[in-house]
């Protein structure tokens, strides 16, 4: 039965057509579409600024609630989507993330979807693919190596060494990186200093690249990083290093969508994978947009739950895109509303309808989350085999009784036929016009006070609280002409509140900011409430130990 | 007039035929080239596993004097070599090495030759070609990201940590990175120790992809590189860590020959690109003989001047692949003899026909040593308009001396139609069946004899010295099994002595080995005779400053 394939056993079946044959479906001439192999390829600059004015189609957001070990399955969603809109009739682009390399050695790799709900080639996507983060990883640390150049040289710019901001990234798990001094070793390596490395899709760049609108935009961006703060706290930028034609340089191919297919061969953009904590955790705006122009619908996903995700796509990506979302699909699962009514993992086999009952509450407030943004939801129930009626119904129950609908999805075992009701359902919310998006809170609001409404409205938290340092950071780039930008709220994905464990729909609770950071390139303030990692490590037993190649070349050990 | 025109004029206005009409005239189907955009395409592990046992095509290599800042285009007389070749008739295939990214950010970027006899896609070559060097980045930085994490949790194999021996690579220069402390900042972070970075060419991992026959033997090697000794000094190797696997995995694609252009359109394998001191400078092994397979003349270039490059192209390529080159060329130029007759760089426009006369020493010692090694040599001239008639007769008259012959050559000038009578001379020697080939000390000489052959018999000094320390060192790696090994000499390629400024063809230096490293995985023992840096820095004023995107998306300031 199909259900018993593995996701790697499926995606090796897969019948994929040749890349050029799916670009030109979409109305891509062969001469724009530049194939990396015969199952990948990145769209030209010139095909995408051509295209520039032209209609848009429908844009659909996958969200999910809080994440669970239960696993929730939002990108399988987002892929399901996309095929069952295109099974409808409808002309349908998924858009979803690159996956980071380095981390596919510490445990066992992310797919791209799962089930007969993927995008295809697996083994690429899940190491180099088109080569995006490598470039993203050499950008960034051209300007980390100009950096410590300039001071050697004789630091005309008045760099203070104890206050180079940025860092140098490397895609890979690699904790003894965390925490580096360099330019040790004498004279000709320069004046040693504290330093360190966090892994790629944290870099701004990579933010960066999936919000800038083309190349021209790119560079600007870059050159407005702030890299270093002179004695007098005044800001050095990556323009005065002139590091910034040279970085859009080595961007110039990872700026372009890559297009591959699903397993039914309908077309996905994969583009960009910023960080969901430190970053917005989308996809590029220039995959976003371009889908746009060639499609009727183009379904997206955003990192972690509602609460972070969906978010950051609305105010972060969606408000600097100029992008309206139609409407909103919430992934959730009678697995996760059992672990958020009290089951532990082991019991989830067992029915417990009381459970579901009682975990809904997390769905419920991601549902009442996103509807304030003016998007219609609807939500997909992943099925499991272990879903039972009863449960199925007693979620079902509660989302009427919040005046959405939950469909059950069967996508994962059959693909597009799974998931027709969901994609009909969509459409409906879609065409009816309903959505009347606009963001959380206004660009003029300052900056603590944008935190405090995520805070409130979203985290149903009492307040935020923040020491005076925090604050008095805030004012000084207010007054530096930084009010008007975003907040990117970095905060554990499994909660409401700041504690991981704190499961359900939480109320009261105070958030505290410890740290903020302004990424000046991708124009959002970062606020810190928890503990963020931004260099993982490898566990005891790493997955590299198990990746091989068998006898007949194929990647064992990578899924 | 054609000369006016820059490299980058000239590629730009390259009309380039698609990839796979290349690869298909060639006889390679489309399903074994895959396409990196319209104009480079990988081929195959499973055609090259197919040509297994075929004929081969006849092999030259292409060395030079030892540079001098006149420059001598070996990289342009090889690129147009192979397209003389094709002109007078024959299938030829060049088979350059690829460029570092890094170093384009600090001096004006190397080209793949010059003039009307380049490779092309320029740009891509200087920059991220089809990810093969991240790849390799990825690959060596697994490695050592797996070392820490293994010492972290509890170091079972008792690595010595002041004994870790595999540093880092980026494919940038960046002297901070030189001398590093890593694994700072407390306990989660692991235990601090020293280490550094050097830049990605000069990794193993990278000699190692060149000198492996497929993707099987790649991995062997990458098990048997040593990563660290314990307290014991026993060696800890790639394989304790069980590294190998996931290393060949993200070496996978890297380890297939890359397939471009000249600009007459005739193929070109661009592929792997080892440091040529620390390690043995050629092209990959997979690319040579891939292209032998397919044609009947293979061109190919070894690193520096032949003292260094032409030494371990025969003496560790050839040795190790069962190479066996059918012809050299040496090439040298009027204005390199001059300069190596004493006249200064500013004088280099004034004819001199007796500088010319005694900077010939140096020319002639690398006839004579190519010569030992029985393969049959000719000197392509490559011609400057500054040349004149008797500068040119009288290295004519120099060289027939030699008993060899020199030739003019202006494919610079003029492509394929300028080097035709070089190409027919090459033809000549190959097809004689003169070449009677063996390297130039057997396998079972110890290895400290094998370095004395080569400062003896090559450069020409009384002898090599070293410590004690050093000879013991070889000593102990005789006793483990290595003795069998060539050696791999790291020197100044500017001289055949230590000492950069002494040109021409000195005799009798002492050549000190300041220290030997054993590269297990690639198969030779390094003698560093001299300062080598692995990790160059970039210049005050970096050529990144003057790179950006113009108006219409090209890249300026690269080249």
């Amino acid at each position: 039965m199909a259900e018993y394939k593995s996701d790697i056993e499926i995606a090796r079946a897969a019948k994929k057509k040749p890349i050029m044959e799916v670009g030109s479906k979409l109305g891509i001439p062969a001469e724009h579409l530049l194939p990396y192999g015969h199952d990948k390829a990145k769209i030209s600059a010139d095909f995408i600024a051509s295209k520039r004015g032209g209609k848009d189609g429908k844009l659909i957001l996958v969200t999910a609630i809080n994440p669970t070990p239960a696993g929730e399955g939002k990108t399988t969603t987002t892929v399901g989507l996309g095929d069952g809109l295109n099974r409808i009739g409808k002309k349908a682009i998924t858009c979803i993330r690159e996956a980071s390399l380095g981390p596919n050695f510490g445990v066992k790799g992310g797919a791209a979807g799962g089930g007969y709900a993927q995008v295809v080639p697996m083994e690429d996507m899940n190491l180099h693919f088109t080569g995006d983060f490598h470039a993203i990883t050499t950008a960034h640390n051209l300007l980390s190596a100009l950096i410590d150049n300039h001071i050697y040289w004789g630091n005309e710019l008045g760099i203070d060494t104890r206050r180079v901001v940025w860092r140098r990234v490397m895609d890979m798990n690699d904790r003894a990186l965390r925490g580096i001094v360099c330019s040790l070793g004498g004279v000709a390596n320069g004046y040693p200093r504290e330093s360190g490395f966090d892994i790629t899709v944290a870099s701004e760049v990579m933010a960066i690249l999936c919000l800038a609108t083309d190349l021209k935009d790119l560079q600007k961006r870059i050159g407005d990083i702030i890299v270093a703060y002179r004695r007098d706290k005044t800001p050095v930028y990556a323009r005065d290093l002139k590091a910034d034609g040279a970085m859009a340089v080595v961007l110039k191919d990872a700026m372009q969508p890559n297009l591959v297919q699903t397993l039914e061969n309908n077309p996905a953009f994969v583009h960009g994978g910023p960080f969901a904590n430190i970053a917005h955790g989308c996809n590029s705006v220039v995959a976003t947009t371009t889908a746009l122009k060639l499609a009727d619908y183009v379904v997206t996903e955003a990192g972690f739950g509602a609460d972070l995700g969906a978010e950051k796509f609305f105010d972060i990506k969606c408000r600097k895109a100029g992008l309206k979302p139609a409407a909103a699909v919430i992934v959730a699962t009678v697995r996760a509303m059992k672990m958020n009514g009290g089951v532990k993992k082991e019991d989830l086999g067992k029915e417990n309808v009381e459970a579901v009952r009682k975990g809904c509450a997390n769905l419920g407030r991601h549902i009442e989350n996103v509807k304030q943004f003016g998007v219609p939801v609807v939500v997909a129930m992943n099925h499991f085999v272990s879903d039972t009626d009863a449960e199925i119904a007693a979620m079902k129950d509660y989302v009427a009784g919040q005046g959405s609908e939950a469909i059950l999805c069967k996508h994962w075992a059959h693909g597009s036929a799974g998931i027709e009701e969901l994609a009909h359902k969509v459409v409906q919310l879609a065409e009816s016009g309903s959505s009347q998006f606009s963001p959380l809170y206004p660009d003029e609001m300052p900056l603590f006070e944008k935190i405090n409404t995520v805070v409130k409205r979203i985290y149903r938290g009492s307040e935020a609280i923040a020491d005076k340092s925090v604050r008095d950071q805030l004012h000084q780039w207010e007054q530096a002409g930084y009010g008007n930008l975003p907040v990117c709220m970095a905060k554990t994905q499994y909660s409401f509140s700041t504690d991981p464990n704190l499961r359900g729909a939480p109320t009261g609770h105070v958030v505290p900011v410890r740290e903020v950071r302004l990424s000046a390139g991708a124009g959002f303030v970062v606020a810190i409430c928890g503990e963020i990692m931004t260099m993982p490590g490898l566990p005891k037993a790493p997955s590299s130990e198990r990746i091989f190649l068998n006898e007949m070349g194929q990647i064992e050990g990578l899924f």
